[in-house]
């Protein structure tokens, strides 16, 4: 993922202007970086933020039936209820920060009912059961994709050049290990976790069922192949999404596991899209740190989150709203009248 | 420093209501243990943060005459008023995240500017040189803990129950360093860092400086006899002010080396500081993580960050508040309609 930055020249500018800033260069370590990250991704020395919102992708899961998660499918349709009536962490974070709230039905089982903050794009109430055919098929995978893009370039045609995305979805962690386990080679054991807290019982079960689905289907080994086979439709839809940040240059801040295997989807149809995406954080489950370290990628936060939602993105974004107002309102040696090193 | 809480029967009280918030149990990680700690702090189940303050102590150090850091003493004052007028990051991040800026002038070598942002606190203008005999005297020192404790409970009285801790004082990783070796134990070797971007030279310099200052304070074991011999105004001020934290029920975030320094100090004076305190980030200066291993807790944040002024405990500021508002504004399973667990 240590991509060179595309524009060269701007990265010259950016490190001049960093460099000049009333600190030692380097002293802000990862903000730099970030500032680095943002001007490429708006093509400017100067960017700035505007509009930023939460993007929460939801889905169901047929292969709940398999006691794959402690908690019912019910509750996937019960959280989105949540997340747009402010109850639930993603609101709570979104509020505390100034993130725009925006639920998207990319799949959940059960009717929902219409709120301003929720977008209806269901491809389907959600997925097949991975264990006995395929979760979606092609057809519904490259509707979920497309869809996903279409929201990002919706959003950004009204101004908003930042994202948050994080997704809402019982059973999705297991749709993630599968797809981390079938397109980054995690090994299945480490891959699969316990997601929302299944114990140990209910971590056995979930190994067992998940390597029968992956035994089920060898064969799928491209991207698309196996978000057809494993799901799910919020997966899809956030692959979508990330693949339209480099040409709507949004910037875009990655929640935990089931994201970081949207962006694994996304990243391998199209590598640029790295060079629009900040890794949040990196959750306690144990599959997660396996595809960063895989990707090569190092996470802002590391604070043992595994709620999902965007939580820890959300959690991650005053960092990258610093970085930007590092790079724009700090001011220089020159300007502040502060001197230079004089010593070695 | 994982002492007990000091309210057994308001950890059940919190803790029973994180377990009743819309999300597994434990499934926010650290931020839940914010949660608590805040919580102990104020002595209630729901705390709120209120009128938080980042506050940076400046002061000189005498010792800047034998080339210890590569920039001149005169920058501590140069960057105070780059802190007041706004241009400095402490500044910029204090007012992207809400938090009042207060500068203190501990003991800056030259006078200072009258600005509403800048209290004068100063107990000598600059110490002494900590190479050929006491940084300060004991009774200096003394009125400088009294001034740092005295300002928390000024603060306190107008309804500040937070703090962002941060400092500004070229040559202040030096006295950091011999406080830090002499009080934890840190070999001098790894106490010594580059500060603010010595380079090898530099580096090679300052510790054989520091190896003289040392060897010639050889008895300096308590807080107080290495505070007076190595300084500087501002640690000690510091520490001053962490001492109030307890009984102003006051929570303080802190920042890299030199806070941590001071925090050491006060730590040493009453192991009750530390349920207080937070801990911002880990500095890239190397003493810092051998100090935060040796006490046996944990940083927010890891990103690098070696500048001070409060900088890195202003960004870590955001997970503070987010915690305060999951205990505060999250619903229940109850109140959402959410339901429990159904699968082990």
């Amino acid at each position: 993922m240590a991509r060179p930055p595309a524009d060269a020249a701007l990265a010259r500018e950016v490190q001049d202007r960093l460099d000049h800033l009333t600190k030692p260069p380097g002293s802000l370590g990862t903000l730099e970086s970030l500032a680095h990250r943002l001007a490429q991704v708006q093509g400017t020395s100067r960017p700035r933020l505007r509009a930023p919102h939460a993007v929460v992708f939801a889905g169901d899961h047929g292969a709940t039936a398999h006691g794959i998660s402690p908690y019912p499918s019910a509750v996937t349709a019960q959280m989105v209820a949540n997340f747009v009536a402010g109850g639930a962490a993603i609101a709570v974070f979104a509020r505390t920060f100034g993130l725009e709230l925006l639920v998207v039905d990319a799949g959940v089982a059960s009717p929902l009912e219409p709120h301003p903050r929720l977008r209806d794009a269901k491809v389907r109430a959600g997925t097949r059961d991975f264990v006995t055919g395929p979760a979606l098929t092609r057809a519904e995978c490259e509707l979920a994709l497309a869809r996903g893009a279409a929201l990002v370039e919706d959003l950004a045609r009204g101004g908003c050049n930042a994202l948050v995305l994080g997704e809402m979805g019982i059973g999705n962690t297991a749709a993630s290990a599968l797809l981390v386990h079938r397109l980054a080679g995690v090994p299945l054991e480490v891959a699969v976790g316990r997601g929302a807290g299944l114990d140990d019982v209910g971590l056995a079960r979930k190994r067992e069922v998940l390597a029968r689905a992956a035994a089920r289907a060898p064969d799928a080994r491209t991207p698309l192949d196996a978000l057809a086979e494993f799901g799910g439709l919020e997966i899809a839809m956030l692959a979508g999404a990330l693949l339209a940040l480099p040409r709507t240059r949004t910037l875009a801040l990655l929640d935990g596991y089931v994201v970081g295997a949207a962006a694994l989807v996304a990243l391998q149809l199209d590598p640029a899209v790295a060079d629009a995406c900040v890794w949040g954080h990196v959750s306690a489950e144990p599959g997660h740190r396996a595809l960063l370290d895989t990707l090569g990628v190092r996470p802002l936060l590391d604070l043992g989150l595994r709620l999902g939602e965007g939580s820890g993105a959300a959690l991650a974004w005053p960092l990258v709203l610093a970085a930007e107002r590092m790079l724009n309102e700090m001011a220089t040696f020159e300007s502040a009248g502060v001197s230079g090193r004089t010593v070695s």
